[in-house]
């Protein structure tokens, strides 16, 4: 480890902490020493990064001593508990949870997006929900050209986005149904092998998912734009790791497919593929271990006269998570925030 | 068979011939006879009906002398070729194809929504698209009770969309990926296993493809209302045999969530499947085999202050093509017009 930086990993052996130590190697992120965090039942294990097997060691109070970057992981309830350690021990925190997300001190950032906000931070960063960093990626290049009023949103979202357990959940009920056995659903409420279940987590009051809600408000946040509304329907999908989404935007003015392409083409960290004669748009098949956000299916919308139809498909684990996380500490770098 | 109609039924060896021979027999249709058309390629076969074993015939010119009621299900070349004959031998025909719906004669029938359409026919009412279908089942009743000014669908389409050849491709796809094997499109230009599909058989001028253009124009001609736009972003989904949507309406005035639940228990063909406290929504897997139009996600919406959000299932082969044939026939012969 040649970098000159001490990194932790908080929830290390988790679907996105596996994704953090890949992502952090395949960008040459400056890591001088590597500490990996994770609850007791892992600890003792070891994990490869550049060339080296780290130990696994159970994340304490202890644990932020002399760290730099904290990269956190590993649910809402251990990231309420330790990040605040972790920046009080003087480690920049960049947390993928929701815990943070919407306090009014702490930054939400998509670097594509609002790098700006970073420079208030208070040692914790907010990494934004998957489906919101989808959404944004697509949609923000439009906005910028172009005021969104309405956003709908529908999601195809892979059960990677329920980490480990939901992607076993998938395979192991693929393999039931080719064996001819009922597929049992354990993490899900209902099989989701050859099916598609309409809501994601569990239902809040008003009848929203916590991620239907997460759209609408941290859009807002991450925009500074209240006027900006966005409706979702969430919904799970039998995709293993990619997330996609079906967006329809009202627009302040009408813009044509055209203008809408060439601004896309052009948007950092968006790749367009649209090409209708070949019938090239985004799968979350192409999606997958790739870094580019796949936009495509643009078109002028039937019901909205300044209305924009879009398509997009993203790693979840990649740019939902886990290399948004890394992007947001390569700008801290950049901007000498951390 | 102890009925009086003679029927015939052309592309009876598709998935939704089958499915009418299967409806048909379960509604006790009034079958005095039935004989059964398909192309040469499939003639000399026989389908089991009413404990009969009935011969498959090639589909033909002479095919439909003194037919009461013939059921088309064999694509848009063989419709127009010969339904006219058919109707012009005396039949009725109940044609789910595209070759009619637009046409301005030709009555486009949902029995539950638009029955009345019926009595001007010459001889051909043509069945909507299944997308259609699964979403007026689901918005005309709460159009009725408050005009929808604008609709946004995405849609979650199964793969009998596309006949036994979907559905052997998603099947055979699945048991690729669990034997280690690339999965191979062949009718698909992307694999659909593990996969969502952007768009629908193809793409047309403007961007949009087939599928979304018939939500918007078929939509219009069924409720009569021009004013009502729908625009759609329809994708294929790796789900055997039942579609889904995720709607999102824009409505004259402010409805409540527990109005719009009261409307859609009241309405015919529809299933309200909606209580969060038990995480019991529409799932595809659940609509399979059924008649019903599963509805529920049913909330107020986030975006739109008109708005209210719903999510809806229905088996694509029943409702979406076989069944709505099936009942519309039943209507004819209520109303005397067969």
């Amino acid at each position: 480890m040649a970098g000159t930086l001490s990194v932790a990993v908080a929830g290390a052996t988790g679907a996105v902490g596996r994704e953090f130590l890949a992502v952090l190697e395949q960008r040459k992120f400056p890591v001088g020493s590597l500490r990996l965090l994770a609850s007791e039942r892992s600890a003792g294990s070891r994990l490869p990064f550049a060339g080296e097997e780290v130990p696994v060691e159970t994340l304490g109070e202890g644990s932020f001593a002399g760290v730099d970057l904290a990269l956190f992981s590993a649910g809402g309830t251990v990231s309420r508990r330790f990040s605040p350690l972790a920046a009080k021990a003087g480690a920049v925190v960049v947390d993928n949870s929701s815990a943070f997300r919407m306090e009014p001190g702490t930054p939400l950032v998509i670097p594509e997006v609002n790098p700006d906000a970073l420079a208030g931070h208070h040692g914790i960063v907010a990494n934004p929900n998957c489906s919101t960093i989808l959404f944004l990626m697509a949609a923000t290049p439009i906005h910028r050209a172009n005021r969104i009023g309405r956003a709908v949103v529908a999601t195809y979202q892979a059960v990677s986005g329920s980490g480990w357990k939901g992607m076993a959940e998938l395979e192991e009920q693929n393999r039931a149904v080719q064996e001819g056995r009922p597929p049992e659903p354990r993490l899900y409420p209902y099989p989701i092998a050859g099916n598609v279940l309409p809501f994601v987590e569990r239902i809040l009051e008003g009848g929203h998912t916590p991620e239907e809600l997460k759209l609408h408000n941290e859009t807002a946040k991450i925009l500074g734009d209240p006027r900006v509304k966005v409706t979702a329907t969430c919904v799970r999908v039998p995709v293993p790791r990619a997330h996609s989404a079906a967006i329809h935007l009202e627009l302040e003015r009408k813009i044509t497919a055209d203008e809408a392409r060439a601004i896309l083409s052009a948007a950092p960290g968006v790749r367009l593929v649209d090409e209708p004669e070949r019938n090239r748009f985004p799968t979350p098949r192409d999606a997958a271990g790739g870094d580019d956000v796949l936009v495509g299916r643009v078109r002028e919308d039937l019901a909205f006269p300044t209305g924009l139809a879009l398509f997009a498909s993203m790693d979840q684990l990649r740019k939902g998570a886990a290399l948004n996380a890394v992007q947001v500490a390569e700008e801290l770098i950049r901007r000498s925030l951390i």
